[in-house]
């Protein structure tokens, strides 16, 4: 190639990795010589010159779920589709496991990390000293000198609480996940501040903190009633409680919108979409989270680091199950 | 390290290594210097040496849905959880991005290759020449020289037909996904063998082939109930669909299991624990399926290639939607 080109050996690996100093003419000649032989340097060749693997590790969380797998294939397409590859580690909620993965990693000479969680509540750092950047998806580090990535929560149960209360609804409840959950405990502030502002009553007089499960939507369902029984609509924490309080309603003769609006969280489509009726949700956008995150880890790899937590905005997802009240 | 081991340089690596001939104890003093200086080989001075770069690649096809991920975890875990590392690539699919991704792991000299599927069908191998072995799991490859290992859907029907047949029903139907797909063809085909062998007729005389959705299941059980009303059982070739028609039969006032007896397919947590009953289902063991495959890739990398398919068994997952008829 060298030869074809017209210049040295080195001079066509400058131009190949874009480094050294050449003139635009040199650089364009050699370029056209590695293309006209269908050239294509190895990422091991391109590393061993540049220093860099052009590898990420995906340091996941929770198994690879439903939360996870968006993110990592949001973060795999902004990564270039193979162009810089993705060592997938899954650490299982294990400590020990993480440290593991992480020495590996290291040794592996990657040229950064991306960690995804799934509980969107802050998490310790990975322990340091770390030689390459790390970017925090979903679950946020405590350290606020870290670069994080989150949906914005209060922002997606906003929108939820403001659109059932658009539509005309006016003793809202709320049911959801455990008390201790960050994305329980951000959610339920979020819808009460909009009720607040609206001068509206939570319906039943108390957040229904629970399990993020179809059966504790059923069964908080029946409570609430109880102590509400002209409850006009119901904001869940996440579509399977939703799913959960949808069949109660029906067991009961509810309808839903008519007699009891419904909002989900996560727009996960098997339960949204199977849920009779469809349900309203707040999407994330994990997909967009994950392409973000890689971005920022590129932009860091690249030399530009930043640091602390930004928040994407969600999306409000409007099917049936939250049409206007039958007046 | 040699200084303190009292050998040479080239001996350090032998012994780190496990290569070339050393005696027993000049191996065991640089092992012993190795440690008190708390020295790790990293992988790229490993793969320098050895010619490996004890990376595999892990190709999927369906954005690591819940099909593809317990088959990586499983994998993952068969790897040794960080000592051989793996490298993610999604293709959506798509067999422009498959090759893509292909090249790509080629050039990075991966060790081996794992191709993941998610429906059970055969698909081409691989476009060759490859230089490192293949295991196709789940999905396997066309060519009967390639290693591939699959779930035995035949086996994981009959056990669910027999289960039906054993604990008393007589009148058991099929309802299932698109005609055209592997997974419904197979266990619908061994459902019927199953009730052949048994003397009984299928219910309603016909498979109710459809999609693998929760609407289709309650759609299917409305048509195959006109057909035949005495119908007590359904075998349901996912448990999306015995989902659907469990609610269906709720709906109508039938009672699951007393009335109508119910097993699906898949063992997917989140549907089969929600249904009202809880639903007894086949389980395929995908991480097991994981795991094998990527046994059969080590010892392949080690030079002990093995070819065809390898079946793995179902296992029938008990609980309270097939308890005995009402009689």
């Amino acid at each position: 190639m060298a030869a074809l080109a017209g210049v040295s050996r080195g001079t066509v690996s400058k131009a190949l990795n874009g480094t050294g100093r050449l003139r635009p003419q040199t650089r364009q000649r050699v370029l056209e010589a590695a293309e006209s032989l269908g050239f294509q340097p190895s990422p091991l060749a391109r590393g061993l010159i540049s220093g860099r693997t052009y590898t990420v590790g995906l340091v996941t969380t929770d198994s690879i779920g439903r939360f996870s797998a968006p993110v990592l294939l949001g973060a795999e397409d902004a990564l270039g589709a193979g162009r810089i590859s993705v060592l997938l580690c899954d650490t299982r909620g294990d400590a020990i496991r993480e440290q593991h993965h992480l020495r590996v990693l290291l040794a592996r000479r990657i040229d950064g990390i991306i960690v995804a969680g799934h509980h969107t509540g802050p998490r310790p750092p990975l322990p340091g000293p770390l030689t390459v950047p790390v970017v925090y998806a979903m679950d946020p580090s405590e350290d606020p000198r870290d670069a994080s990535v989150v949906p914005d929560d209060t922002a997606g149960a906003r929108a939820a609480v403001r659109h059932l209360i658009d539509s005309g609804r006016r003793r809202i409840a709320h049911v959801t996940g455990p008390e201790q959950h960050h994305a329980a405990i951000v959610r339920a502030a979020s819808a009460l501040t909009v009720l607040r502002e609206a001068g509206l009553p939570l319906a039943s007089g108390r957040v229904h903190f629970g399990e993020w499960s179809e059966a504790w939507g059923r069964q908080a369902l029946h409570t609430l009633l109880r102590a509400a029984p002209d409850c006009d609509a119901v904001f869940c924490g996440s579509d399977q409680i939703a799913r959960g309080v949808a069949d109660a309603l029906r067991d009961l003769g509810r309808r839903v919108p008519q007699d009891v609006a419904l909002v989900g969280y996560d727009n996960w489509s098997v339960m949204a979409t199977a849920c009779r009726p469809p349900l309203t949700t707040v999407d994330m956008n994990l997909g967009e989270l994950g392409r973000v995150a890689a971005l920022r880890l590129m932009e860091a790899i690249g030399g530009r680091p930043s640091t602390g937590v930004r928040a994407l905005p969600c999306r409000l997802v409007i099917r049936e199950s939250s049409g206007p009240a039958d007046l």
